[in-house]
């Protein structure tokens, strides 16, 4: 397999296993001249880590980055920025018992389908660690976005059945679970805290809205903006589906209702609505970029369960160790830096649509 | 821009407008060996020609295809697949009269942001005859597949509100909607009626069933199959969600819904249920594979909308021409061959993921 | 096999064989507003036609280019040119009588390893008129090069041991072994006579020069300028060697003799001498980029060989049929065409390699 | 720029500068179960290792090398391999006066034009420590191609003007330059000192010969075997030609002495003779792949030369630090390395070439 690696010019490699020495990702095609230091990259970071709230695991590791190449007293340099989180807290004994067993809604099975064999502790490279990588890559191309005006925020909308009502965008950062309705976060906080007392967990959803992106990014046919952004968040471990602007809803509707109309206000021309999310024929309209990802409850839970062993018995297991009964708040950071990672990539692609543009940028 | 490909070993290229004088593929990457010929790729070319009935265009053209290259005496030579498919009725006219306009809800507008002028004539690349060098390609991956038991099923689970409740797959062909549910066709059959007379139209969903793919193919991280997929298919124009498995609904469950079981069945190790559509952890996990796209409502409808044209101006439109009311049952074929295309790669990809796999390969 | 394209974001997939239907090109990431006709293409394919002198060969076909998409109102699109040339002159029967056969200096046996079976109609896709493809793509870089002020000049510097003693740029299209040495070409046309007369065949080189690259062109690593130049070139058919700059030569230099200083001449930065080749560290320097191809003799020849034939069988073969006693003269404009293709490709990627000329890029 | 990757299967990026925290490469699409650890590696990585003999240079560090990621139970699981090596003599100061220096035949000027300013310690991301990603991947492509009975050898084939004139394999690990003829060994010996004793430098040659490829590896078009290769050794920091078997004396000569004739030896075709260097159309023949690559003098001499510096004033520089006379002798393992990574790449993609293949591989 080769596939630890994505985009065509800002391309990123992950590596790095739950309980192995450490994980990682080199950054290769980040240009020149970015003002770039450790801890622009460990607050995003932060926001993945676990043991912030009851809500997430106890493992109370520090995931410090470190930058080992590609910038220079202070700056990128144009070449690979290669970043390393260290491993600190291994308690491999958590995880022997399930050496044996195909835990249910795990990797255990496909890993061994596929490789003969697997790292078993913690999910060995299926673990939601594996994102550690993605924030990092996604941290540096925030800046890079940010320097041209484009901001991306992602929120937890849903979980189970509580969706936000209301938005209020300073209120994300005020609850454990990043919702931007207070009473919906509330409401959801105690689903959680019932669903924990009977070893279960839950799903949700993670809504992300990139204001900025200029008209004209993204390729008419496979690497459409919105086809490589489903790529991207598809690829966040327990994503289940992605939506696009007005997604499942747009099946429902008649043509009449689902059509955005284009006006010209004060010289520039804007859409009335945006049921399409931003992307037209795979190419970004210039409104805001509206992504949605459902999330797949935690799979690990307390509650006894019917699966195989390795050695093609049926059992029943109940699964010890740390979890977070929902997966959705440590993941909005990761659909956001996967959304930032897409959004640079198809942006520097894009420089040499233009023979005009070309022939002036080298004129120069 | 360089997105017309895609795939890694099996990998294909589109070309070709709407308007233009033909469209096609190469495909690169299929095995020598392969009997082919051109009827194998009309059955599939056929399924999305328009003029079928009265929900798809008038336009009557053959779209016959014809192989230029790549198979010799009957059979793939494993050199590149080139396939051409001529335009046949190109009348212009209809067209010119949206040169100078941006339609909601089409590539227009985009487009001239990107490249500052388009081909203008039926949609151009953005056009959904584009979809016809996939399914060239699509009926090559469908036939290998086949030959290793693979079996690739889609039809039209939903138009507007209305689903199948049923399910009966010699039905899927019996109406001119492929649903598996006559009732429901022709409850849709009627709706669609009426929106025509409205000069409007609607969306609908297309479900895509896998069956006979092994445990083991995809991989970790960013080239999940179900990533993939979801690109392949969010790929396809008009599509506006993909879901695996249970999909949204997913981020509505607990885990202990959410969890499909194992369990040893006479040898064989099979899952209880299939929530996670065939897919863990991005491999595949031997169950049927389960895709649902969600299509917005055909977006050239009758009806007057608001808009602006290359000036500037605020101006109204009616499009006229031909199109169809629905675009789900021409896209049906469209994402059976888009994950065709993406299985056949990852199964080739997958090859070399075990070293006792690889050694045994050469030592024959 | 996936081995048809070529390029990062000018990318070029190629496919056609021999005696199939036809041959091209899809060049996908040529940027819009291009004028482009067939012309322009046309007198690119013109240099490498056969039949032009007594030593190429006899087969006299048209070779006539068509644009299928890509091109609208005479002007590039932005999306994939699809470019057929169709087979006029397949004289089968000639080739009947090696079908059988393993010809030396041929691919006859390793298409057999590698699939099986082989087009063996004119060498099939390994024939030298796969290079079609490469040299209508060629024509459209080389196009877009010219208007940056880039120019490149190819030429035949040996023909075996007769190497070119004096460089007249107008001497190169006045005889037909395009040598830029009248005496020198003079000298190798008898040469080649006499081969002929023998059933003989000669190797030669090719040296290319492309003027007026911008320093900064390149990649660090592995996609340094000269690296994907080399692998271009090495995959024109019969090419056994690339050299940049001093090539073999700087093997034997010390380095003092091999480094070329720098000097400022009136405020531009130069270099004192070449032995680099325009290209220092994988990226390129401001002077001339100098490349040398050696091409082996053609394998077709008519005196009498051993071999092996399908069966196993040690066999002896005369090779009947047309073709030239030297590959080099017309390999001249596919060199070129590699080049051109390589060089464009390596700007386009370039254009995101410093931050602020990304951000003035978007800002504008 | 994104070229720190090369492969299609496996993949490998690497990453880091001389003088920065550490060097290393991730090492994607190894396949699961090869018995792997960290001496397997530091083998190769000892062979390139500085301060071995007086030609290289003095700077005595460990480059010891750390597994982070992909092995488990000391198998590989076919998840990416992190390998580090820390730089652990990072001398900055004597580097410093290099920074604002354009230094003849290095890659100063050209990084500087391309990215706005370097990392100007060790030449940073351009020194010839960047190998040490490319060796580290190399031992793990090499450990695989032996259990398939491929083995590779390279060694230093000239020096200047002086080649081996026999060829003692057991010779080559006996003398400090690699060369397999003691006696061309103990003259380059003497030639080199000369050079020192003068501030001077020299060029030299690497053959690599590989055995045991089986026949059918590599792809017809641009992916040729040898075009991959000439890649990759093209990308070697020094290289400035690359030959396949005759390599340049192919252009002299006659088809007659040129190509190589077939013969059924008991059962098994083999060739008569090895001009092709083991390829043929692109793809493996069966017998010994020979590659041959020209180095450039080391670009740092005592020597006085002239040059500009950063305000572009015409100076004159005396290099003073540590730098070896010759770089051939540490880069015969760098060349042996890019030919296993290329060539078991390309048995990889190779793995779907036939139907039959394929069908057979998943019925299991």
């Amino acid at each position: 397999m080769a596939g630890s690696s994505i985009g065509t010019i800002f391309k990123i490699s992950t590596w790095g296993e739950s309980h192995g020495k450490a994980l990682g990702v080199v950054v290769d095609g980040c240009p020149s001249g970015l003002e770039l230091c450790e801890e622009d990259i460990q607050v995003f970071l932060d926001r993945r880590k676990p043991g912030q709230s009851k809500f997430t695991t106890k493992r109370s590791e520090g995931d410090k980055v470190e930058i080992l190449s590609g910038v220079f007293e202070g700056k990128t340099t144009g070449t690979p920025i290669s970043l390393i989180v260290r491993n600190e807290s291994q308690i491999s004994k958590d995880y022997s018992n399930i050496a044996q067993v195909y835990r249910p809604g795990h990797a255990d099975f496909t890993f061994d389908a596929k490789y003969g064999f697997r790292d078993y502790r913690g999910g060995g490279r299926s673990s939601g660690r594996e994102t550690i990588g993605r924030v990092c890559a996604g941290a540096i191309a925030s800046k890079i976005l940010k320097q041209m005006g484009i901001e991306i925020l992602a929120y937890t909308k849903s979980i189970g059945d509580i969706e936000i009502e209301t938005f209020a965008k300073e209120e994300i950062n005020n609850n454990k679970l990043y919702m931007p309705d207070a009473k919906a976060a509330d409401k959801a906080s105690k689903y959680l805290e019932e669903l924990m007392n009977n070893g279960n967990s839950s799903g949700g959803t993670v809504e992300c809205v990139i204001s900025g992106v200029p008209a004209g990014i993204g390729d008419p046919v496979f690497d459409k903006l919105d086809a490589n952004l489903a790529k991207g968040i598809m690829s966040v471990g327990a994503v289940k589906a992605v939506e696009i602007g007005a997604g499942v809803d747009a099946s429902k509707m008649t043509g009449v209702d689902s059509n955005d109309g284009f006006i010209n206000e004060d010289g520039t021309i804007k859409k009335t609505r945006n049921n399409a999310g931003g992307i037209l024929g795979g190419i970004s309209d210039g409104s805001d970029i509206i992504i949605k990802a459902s999330f797949k409850p935690t799979p690990s839970i307390y509650s006894k369960q019917s699966t195989v062993n390795k050695n093609g018995e049926n059992i029943d297991i109940e699964i010890a160790g740390r979890h977070d009964p929902i997966i959705v708040p440590r993941a909005v950071v990761v659909v956001e830096c996967m959304a930032a990672i897409t959004i640079l990539d198809a942006m520097f692609v894009n420089m040499s649509s233009k023979l005009d543009n070309i022939v002036d940028f080298y004129a120069e």
